[in-house]
């Protein structure tokens, strides 16, 4: 069974490239060296290689159910390989020493994780969601609530879930209606149902802290009305809080992941004593900022999906490169003795075409996920100005990070398969496993088509445009540096104009102050500046490699070549697209289709 | 549920677009006319409906598998809705009258086969399988061959396979290893393994007819060696031949399609006083001739292969369009009142952009499926140089007749999903499975890099360029039409200009006489001329509409236009590539990836 990851390819964007070594000159990270960065990613690796992938066919085919007794049954495999990860304490990487954490940086933190989401997807995000949970409590609890709830997380004793979508709001928040009504001791009461909670149940902890939005009392209308709360599965003394669990959903992929519909405060649980209806619910900061404090996590939580379809497509790439290296078939094409021995398909020049696809989108989906995540570490630990400029580009980076890999490594998952021709369509290969798992990801934490209204409807013309300034800015030192290098220049022009292009198109679908008209055609601005930023990361990765030898950065060199022969051209039709204000969309009538 | 077709544009594209009934002038269907090809296609809509479509979900979730007695079970709805389809007759459309066949044009056979691949994928599998397997017997076996196979299939009792790929030999079956020797009987005995054999075994019907290719002594080395026999699963006395299977494949989906290992002559069956081990088997015309029968029937399967592709794609347009107009989310973008109502998902740009994305690969794809079909009856009735024009149409075009659907509906299936949000990724939904079901198409009847190299290396380069030059000639009669319109001139101008690029691009790219380097991108060669015939057949279903009114010729303009707009565009990129005779996927060392 091939790795689910390259720790050669982890090493080289760590080291070679982001210098996360020097991370270590700032104090949060005094007490860390690249021993301890290495000692961290090897056990990951260690872990993830012998517990996580070898189940990851067992946990697709015997998905949770709901035992007889109203509770979830998961493989015990799974289980337990869980709490192997937490026993090993790797889910407290970046949280402070004083939670009990590590105190990593989240660079290291997420290569670290890389390697638990490429073994075993579904089985990797029981904890990763509850780390999400924990960062935002950490940033907005009280320090009560901190103690509470937070420690027992980084302890790898409790989990955490984000209970956003209602049946009948998914991407729009606006329209979520469960309900928060403050009760006499301080606390609330929750009323309501909440859809598509990943990890909303199940019994690897000991309890489950649900972040919830719920409008309370007094709010306006919309998003501005809604609130956050803490609403334990268990209540601290130990009582069963109102939190059912209605049903799973039964997904094409991604299966080992309990995926729930809970209804809160329905009685199910209620104690008799009751005074309010409803589940027992405590705020987090303050009444209707609610929807704001989960922003604030969902860069990180929009990361963390691409980052998911980053690793999904990168153990795809692995397992289809290493099924071309040993399968026969065919002879090259000028080769016309039918007795000469079949090749490995490898050597076939579309097979090459596919591998070097895969290894283009997986290795610069890769390269961006890691450079967020070190831009969160300098938004953590640098000086002003250095916060305010991770902070920006984060926000303008976000709506890619978060998309393009989404699109791009469930596209290398295809090829994966297509690699492995019938063998690959057959559930005894993992490949399509990975395509079926990764499907998802375009969908959750915003579909696909939010975040092109995100990227081009806000955060480029925020601040008067400062985001897309900044990135250009950003990309553009890039290109000084591969400007110099004689085997880079023709890259360096290349990728020069088409950031131009990108600038003069958001003028010019800005240029009639049309909301609906500019974003009209958004995805296709998104698609667009998401390839010139991957082009950015493989120049980057080019900058890294220098004049290296050996096949390692050959790879990087071909990979590279084929990202900007193959991939970057596909951008041209977009922005002529862009810049015609096409209507077609805008002025289809439904009843047409 | 949706409809799994569209009822309204099976008539537009057979009666407005492609005058099928002009055919009941020729003697072949002189006793046919449109009242009896709409009592056909009004009966496959209702069985496919009414037997088909319920079990869809059925079938998948229930896959079939192997008793403890050796036998395959299927579920009882799959059998008896097949049993249904069969003494409708249905499975007889094309085949002569003096065989049982109701002798229909193949266009109007392959409408009213669309309609149960729609409504049921895997399970329409079984007889359209056997279709081909009667129509290659038809026309190679001997008189008597026909009588004991031929028949029984067409009277809905027996059913047949194809039997070509082995373990070690899919797309290349000059290395396949299945032996055949003469039996003093006239006979002879096949000894081997075959692979993937889609309803390779089942008890729905009385016997199976496996045709499968094998090698007799004396033939050259590679494909000149193979020959074609008959091994049924019954003899004709009624004994149980020497097939037995070894296993069922697990796939990703077409689940309800039982796809098998199958030993031949490996004792399992043998009856003790056989002289020579192996099945018994009968040779299909003259030994070592085997390949060109099968190529002979390759370019029916191959469109078969698309036009299952378009037809899920069909029906997964057809469920998201209807998902898309109930569900409510969202606001305009230009609207700020919170407390407005939301809106039905179908008016987002966005959802718009990915319907009419939908609607232009699956109606595109299905005319050009029922365009070649025409082809193929053209072919059979025709006088001399018009059996030659279409046959040399049909084969240039037959690569992408079954690979561009096998892409792009897809992809329409993709989209779909992404229509449904969450609700698309759960199996309560039936587009999940749809993505799996069609997710085969790329892979079988050839992989879809096979049908580049048979394109480009073959098709367009034969008979000194004389395929290409049809295809352009055919094109051109279109521009023509379309130019004399003052609303499709534009568009007209656009498909000229690209298919001048096709040509200039075939002359470049085998300008070197180097078919290593001239081939080292045939995948983008396929997928642009794919998007180029795709563009041509919008314009002729343009000029099919003309000037008339209404939603639904509206919605045919709307979907062309985005094709035009959207789509034609991709193909500036490949061409580039292709001109350039770039070098990058050849000169890859296999050792850097």
């Amino acid at each position: 069974m091939a790795d689910a990851l390259s720790r050669r390819d982890l090493e080289f964007l760590l080291y070679e490239w982001l210098d996360v070594e020097s991370l270590t000159t700032r104090p949060r990270f005094a007490e860390h060296s690249k021993e301890t960065f290495d000692a961290v990613l090897e056990l990951s690796a260690d872990i993830a290689t012998s517990r996580f992938a070898p189940v990851n066919h067992l946990g697709d085919a015997n998905e949770p159910y709901v035992g007889d007794d109203g509770r979830v049954v998961l493989p015990e495999e799974i289980t337990s390989g869980i709490t192997e990860f937490l026993k090993a304490g790797l889910i407290a990487g970046t949280f402070d020493e004083e939670l009990g954490g590590m105190q990593l940086p989240a660079v290291v933190a997420r290569a670290s994780q890389a390697w638990f989401q490429a073994a075993n997807a579904a089985m990797s995000s029981y904890a990763f969601l509850s780390i999400g949970n924990a960062n935002l409590l950490t940033e907005y609890g009280t320090p009560e609530q901190i103690d509470t709830w937070v420690k027992p997380i980084v302890e790898g004793r409790y989990f955490g879930t984000m209970c956003l979508s209602e049946p009948q709001a998914g991407s729009s928040l606006a329209d979520i209606t469960t309900k928060a009504v403050p009760a006499d001791d301080g606390t609330y009461r929750i009323t309501g149902t909440k859809m598509w909670i990943s990890a909303g149940d199940h019994e690897i902890g000991e309890n489950i802290v649900h972040l919830v939005l719920a409008k309370a009392p007094g709010g306006g209308p919309g998003v501005k009305g809604i609130s956050l709360f803490i609403v334990p599965k268990f209540l601290p003394d130990g009582t069963r809080n109102d939190v059912a669990l209605v049903g799973l959903n039964h997904k094409m992929g991604n299966r080992a992941t309990t995926n729930c519909l809970l209804n809160f405060g329905d009685g199910t649980f209620a104690p008799p004593a009751h005074s309010v209806p409803g589940a027992v619910g405590y705020l987090v900061g303050e009444e209707h900022q609610g929807l704001s404090y989960m922003f604030h996590m969902m860069n990180e939580a929009r990361i963390g999906v691409g980052f998911l379809a980053t690793t999904i497509g990168y153990a795809g790439y692995l397992a289809s490169l290493e099924y071309a290296k040993v399968r026969t078939q065919g002879r090259p094409v000028d080769q016309k003795d039918p007795e000469s021995k079949p090749i490995p398909i490898i050597e076939h020049a579309d097979v090459k075409r596919m591998l070097l696809a895969q290894k283009s989108y997986v290795e610069g989906a890769l390269a961006l996920g890691l450079y967020c995540s070190k831009l969160v570490d300098l938004q953590q630990t640098g000086d002003d100005a250095e916060r305010e400029r991770a902070g920006l580009l984060l926000d303008v980076l976000t709506p890619i990070t978060k998309s393009w890999p989404s699109q791009w490594c469930l596209e290398a998952n295809n090829l994966a398969i297509q690699v492995h021709g019938g063998y690959g369509y057959t559930r005894e290969f993992p490949v399509e496993q990975y395509y079926r798992d990764n499907r998802l990801n375009p969908i959750h934490e915003g579909a696909h088509g939010i975040h092109g209204l995100d990227l081009l409807g806000r955060k480029v013309i925020m601040r008067g445009g400062a985001g897309l300034q900044l990135l250009v800015e950003t990309i553009g030192e890039t290109l000084t540096r591969a400007a110099a290098q004689p085997a880079l220049a023709a890259y360096a022009d290349d990728l020069r104009s088409r950031v131009e292009t990108l600038v003069a198109t958001t003028a010019k679908v800005w240029s009639t102050g049309d909301p609906a008209l500019a974003l009209a055609n958004a995805t296709a601005y998104l698609e667009a500046a998401g390839h010139l930023v991957i082009g950015w990361m493989w120049l980057e990765q080019l900058l890294a490699a220098g004049d290296k030898s050996g096949d390692f950065y050959d790879g990087k060199r071909a990979a590279a070549q084929y990202f900007f022969r193959y991939e970057l051209p596909k951008t041209a039709a977009q922005f002529e697209l862009l810049a015609a204000l096409d209507r077609t969309t805008l002025d289809t009538d439904p009843a047409w289709l």
